[in-house]
């Protein structure tokens, strides 16, 4: 009865996810770390599609050569023997005590050469690996107070090493794209281009912006109480959603990781909806990776690691069931119609129209009955959200 | 389908609720305002079983005795005819001008001498209406600022007022208790009392805290981002859940007052579960009013207005079909079992013992092997939640 | 001893804000309206530069041309007895019932008509009365629910809309500028353009971007916990700072409209840092009004309405003597060194360095000591944050 | 010309705060831990009075008795030698897998058990050092999803334990008072006894209430957006501020630990206003230790950590300073009258009079001018809000 989740819906996991070993601000590991291998067995196994990874998840900060080359070949083994694919790689500025105050932007400029350094590393390995995309999520670009950080410098250095590293993929013909994961806050106390509409607006001021794109993230999104699905279709009418992160949170606190589907109904339902029905006549708004970057909760053992795997997808399944049975409902479609939901999507000029046909128009203005809207002309919005509801719990 | 309401769901409504025009902070209103005869008709006709309001809903703030006597005659026609019930009423002390700075504590004597005043007359009329509670929302009981309100004196005042009435309905042998309503802000920057711990804590230090109860609203607690659930769980252990008010709030922002269901579906869910099945044998744990305290938004005609109240009635017992099948479900009560749910219910102490025999037990301390629960020993709660997911779906 | 305000320092009003009755959603006015000519009068007794309105606040909606010339006429000869300036304009779009659906992006198409005319009606009023800026704050261009809402559509009416009126600017010939204001949420659920960063983003696709700019208010950014000063920075950094509204909020909550300086006195003092001394030399970092966009609260007579206006202008003063003794003082000279806040304005690059040249650097890479950072080379921020402390608490 | 702090101003700092390492959820440590004696060496010569642990911040968790002993004679050489005091101890319930679903409220049973026992040794080392009061933080008392934990059962059962844990201490004839220490979330979703009032209703419940109070910590209410000076307040009406822990806290997000006075100045200005000077007679409301719980930046080294120790202190006299001109004050002592803050502290019955007196004072309804509120009478609480701002500012 449930959905069995199967390569072709470009299912994708973070290392770091499924891995996660339980530390918190208040506690360290409850359970083991997992060897990259046995992920992508057990990933396979699940239906997956993908696995994502950052270097330091891979082979631990500061590890020789050797080591590296050795994990990545299990890797690769891993890789060919289960069809297992790596669509996306990235890199950690954040977790060894010399990116403190960031990589791209900290304000020692060593480290900031030393960041540029590991992620044109990471860029080899990404286009060895096949992977299409690099992400770049800055988490320890930002500040606690006012006046230690200049945020106009900080973005040109952000820039001058995207400029960089985009230059350097240009030259390697490589094909690879890269897509900035805003955040808002933690670890650090705000960080640099805190939501889509930020990192949106930051490309735009790229030499080769059209290699950069967003990767939003379910959750860090809501941290800031903002509508993901509407942040997500600003970023698709850009052109700019090159990646996904999918998980869930519950309202604005700490990062909760939670599993997509786990915490915002609604919010999950629509997205769903618009990403595989929001496109050209009803198909996909998005093709690339449904990837997951949640965390199975501390209180799991691994079995719980692998339920919570399994639920992010089956999730997805279920809503996508449901978002198919509520646009085919013709009850849906004449509600639709009354909030005039259609008619937003037509010009508000006439075709040709400018400003002094506009003015010339007297049903624009001067004939126009505003008074008409009181207490008529309701739009039936509450219907609809009910209908909505209705396909949601699978009760039509 | 789709259940129906009958009176004996309990559903009740606010005159002010169904009658509200879409005024906000933004605009004036957008639909005329609702009569009462005519609100009470519609009510009955969807299945709902009470009417509720504040004075000044039914009769103007400063109408004379005829004015307010004729519209109390009304509204008892229509509840003759129509078989509806008021089981709670409640006094607006925050939308005249008097009360720009509260009513019970208004810095300034005078006009808490009103309030009482206005408070007495609204209980004679509940009273009158064989209503069992009045609720007590202190909107305007709060400041903006730090130094210009003194909260000590504010909670010895708001207690001086409500020992008072408690005093009058026992004098006047009125069937009558109070049910106290926290909000954290909104239009005041802090409200007294903000949450339901607040209000809880308050009413132990009433005169007759027997009479006093609380009366939590969905949307205002989660305006805080606290767990509505968990705070009627804790009201609910403290014999304190007189009324409930039910509605839908989208996170930490300005009061929404939507639907119920229209919102958190989580937190409705379980709300859902814990009142109609959470009493001893898995009956209710709460009898009373199942309360709505909601908007129809402002873009909305009538039509809008009465599918939303339909909306409210509707996701209710969906939600209560949902938590009847979950609750049966083999999975599921093998998996709380797996969780240890009911092993909270066991004392933590044996029959009899003391602290002298847990210090004896060598099994709790000397020979407890607390590494054993590192990598094992998962609650499996993600697993848990993933069974309540598929049943809210309605996919199981 | 506290400064007195003058036209040099352009602080200006909002008719709205000093001009609010009182009116909130949980009650009517508490004041009467003021006239426009007695705001102007008394707000340039205090100081003030400039007034600024929308089109219903100094006409009616409804108005007929008459009215509305009479009210225009009242004003100008007001502004040439007084000397005050009108150096913004904006359109009310939100507080009718025909816009209770928006009006650039409204689904009802005859709505979006009515809504350009109104606005070229104001830009002619702008243009007569010489101001600079037309302000356009969408307040009612967004949504409570998903799918009523088709947000890739309202993005292109936005566009669509915003582009007519730059044509029309332009084919006048007014040296008008359209500086656009986000918010999150309230009066909507969710509102199109949430943050500056959308707003940017939005700008980047316009026909004519560079005559749209952003007019932040500093409570909407904080109403989602964003960090203002930094959203100010990205806008300064794109040169798309043309207008500003300065206020107080206190956290994410329904949208307080606090004087400014009554909130969060550490983003206000560094952000009035920021625009008086952040620029080229020291000098100011924007030059355009100081506009205040606060609401003298409810429980306020008029007298309170001045003492409020007062001390907006009290606050932005005494901030920037506090800043400019903050900067002089060699011991935040030392500390800003020690934290390498210069140095983050120095290229990460040398002049002309490729990344063919950094991949040759052994000192960013091979012989880079990532160990050092460990226990040691700590940026003093906490420090530069406490000399900040002492500063804007006048304690050196 | 700043203060400096002196053993008589009851400052006293955790083990665990100055001794932070730097590990958050996204990095490791950023510096070494530091040896308890050398904290209480630096600590003392700060100015500092009294320092407080968890048991394993002074020895590891699953020590041996003789490590144990080993840190406690260290530790008490150390305090005789500076004079230091442990005025307060703590428990470890949260960091070892162990506790991962909480102590005292764990699911599984044998972990409360072995929870108690480990609070029963840390209550013996707590009398062994004269400590006064034990903070019992129950940071893992909660949940993610809401199936999993009975909340009801969980009040029960922190019931039974505190009750245990009283009934020791009374028969030990111990000088020790137990002080609950809320927060809303983090690390789990959401927590047990999320607010002040919650632990106030909470402590009503049980069986030696007396022995029982809160320990608020600045940061945690600010978590919810709630007033912490009004909380505090409440609890300090209930006689229940036993114990207060002291930092900053950025808004609604993850737990910061800023340094006090690094945030939201008005709520720390306030605070420390009614702290020693909200008592009988202008004198302190509080006299118990004035405990900073905050971690020194992730981004500091040993010098920024006792930078950031020194910070608080300042602060907290710094703010003394300005509270106590503020309230010597003519002028805001004038404000003050006309916002009637003192006649809020006047009964709003006259003595002796009952509900049947104030029934028959027509000047409370029958002739009272409820329309005199309109446009006069305003509170003037800007005016104070303003004095207070240029107080806190330095500015008078």
């Amino acid at each position: 009865m449930t959905p069995i989740p199967s390569p072709a819906d470009k299912f994708s996991f973070g290392l770091w996810t499924v891995g996660y070993n339980g530390t918190d601000p208040f506690g360290g590991p409850t359970r083991p770390a997992l060897d990259v291998v046995h992920v992508v067995e057990r990933l396979a196994e699940l239906g997956a599609w993908g696995l994502t990874f950052h270097d330091d998840d891979l082979f631990p900060f500061g590890s020789s050569e050797q080591e590296r080359r050795g994990q990545v070949d299990r890797l690769q083994r891993a890789l060919a023997e289960t069809g297992l694919v790596v669509p996306m790689v990235t890199t950690n500025l954040f977790s060894a005590p010399v990116f403190k105050d960031g990589g791209f932007t900290s304000n020692d400029r060593s480290v900031r050469r030393f960041a540029l350094r590991k992620v044109i590393r990471q860029i080899d390995l990404a286009a060895e690996l096949g992977a299409e995309t690099l992400v770049m999520w800055g988490g320890r670009e930002g500040a606690e107070y006012d006046h230690g950080k200049d945020i106009r410098a900080a973005l040109a250095r952000y820039r001058e090493a995207v400029n960089l590293l985009a230059q350097y993929v240009v030259d390697q013909r490589y094909a690879l794209r890269f897509a900035i994961e805003p955040k808002p806050n933690e670890p650090r106390g705000d960080i640099l281009l805190p939501t889509v509409g930020h990192a949106l607006a930051f490309i735009d001021t790229l030499e080769r912006p059209e290699l950069f794109g967003v990767n939003p993230e379910f959750g860090h999104e809501q941290m800031t109480g903002l509508n993901f699905v509407a942040a997500i279709q600003q970023a698709l009418e850009a052109g700019k959603l090159f990646h996904i992160d999918l998980n869930g949170q519950r309202g604005i606190k700490y990062d909760q990781d939670l599993v997509f589907g786990h915490a915002d109904l609604y919010q999950a339902f629509a997205l769903v909806d618009l990403l595989e029905f929001g496109g050209p006549d009803g198909g996909r708004a998005y093709t690339g990776p449904r990837h997951f970057d949640y965390k199975p909760s501390r209180t799991e053992d691994e079995t719980g690691v692998w339920d919570s795997a399994r639920a992010n997808m089956q999730n997805y399944l279920l809503l996508r069931e449901r978002a198919a049975a509520f646009r085919a409902d013709p009850e849906v479609q004449e509600a639709m119609a009354q909030a005039k939901v259609d008619e937003l999507r037509v010009p508000t000029l006439n075709p040709g129209e400018g400003y002094a046909d506009l003015l010339a128009d007297e049903t624009a203005w001067e004939r126009f009955d505003a008074g008409a809207h009181f207490g008529a002309r309701g739009y039936g919005f509450v219907r609809l959200q009910q209908l909505a509801t209705l396909h949601l719990l699978g009760a039509r």
